[in-house]
């Protein structure tokens, strides 16, 4: 069985850790698939969806770590287009998705993951994750 | 249903970004497959998948980042067996598949998201990257 | 059809990629899975699965590119709750999975590539690794 469903992230800052963990299983239970995988895509390229631990601290270690391997700065070829290839770049290091096992009609994360959506290029309304449900 | 299919890439340049949208599009019309998910996977460790803007000069900026981060030089282990050391470690962290929606019979992605294929140790002959569908 | 199983990997170092294939075959070739995709999935955030050739200076090569660019000290914030931080942080930018497909009973890669998990933050025990096989 595949299901597809949605979720829609309004995000207000530049850069912003959200976590869409219980968003996600929400929307496993109401696709009723016990045993399989989601797809956990985002639709934008200045974005990106990680899992890690959800732990304050390291939300910033992660801000930083990613201005320090990429900081902005007038040097970037997109940036006389858009400026923002920083964001870009940060976003292709990071992904576009995760693909994850569901298991009891839940996501089978261990005991310190949870799934994350990063706002790279923010403040944005309605940035699009796509959900693809496949098991029984 | 499981429908397995494949592109060939001849790359021309040791780093080249190679649009392979329109590619992989054929082949999930050909498999007749509506709603599902695609696995796009390269079989080579000096290349990768990736998914953001087509746009020329961020195509640059991947390219700078790279090697910034990454330079080539002779401080490598693996340079001792094959003079590419650098080209694997860039792979290592862009990664060798995405998998990616698919809705109406085409990849469902953002208005600015492409699929890219990235070669890093170039240019080579019948680069096989193998396409896994899997849907209704 | 979907078949679950899972690897323990017991790590002795702080830092070791431990080659996990010949397991992952094992494991298809139980499940009778011949055609399809795998999901391998590390349920702990101080770990990464990736793929790449197994070679043991390229192995030294990841070691030092990891704490090259993200070098182990106090200056990060989730130090102070668990001395940690670099492990987590390298994770991230490896990724905590790998979907790959499935040919013939066994894991359709290429010549030169192996699938690794990578501790982290060892010396673990009983490190969970968890395989989703999806096909016919």
């Amino acid at each position: 069985m595949i299901v597809k469903d949605r979720l829609y992230i309004n995000s207000i800052n530049r850069f912003q850790i959200v976590d869409i963990t219980p968003y996600i299983n929400e929307k496993i239970k109401k696709s009723q698939i016990y045993s399989g995988i989601i797809n956990v895509f985002t639709k934008h390229t200045t974005s990106a969806i990680i899992i890690n631990e959800n732990e304050k601290g390291l939300q910033t270690d992660i801000f930083n770590i990613l201005y320090d391997l990429i900081p902005d700065g007038n040097r970037y070829s997109h940036d006389m287009i858009d400026h923002n290839a920083g964001s870009h770049l940060r976003s292709l290091f990071l992904g576009p998705s995760e693909t994850i096992p569901i298991y009891e009609g839940s996501l089978d994360l261990g005991r310190w993951q949870s799934v994350f959506f990063i706002e790279l290029d923010g403040p944005r309304s309605r940035r699009q994750v796509d959900l693809t449900i496949m098991g029984d």
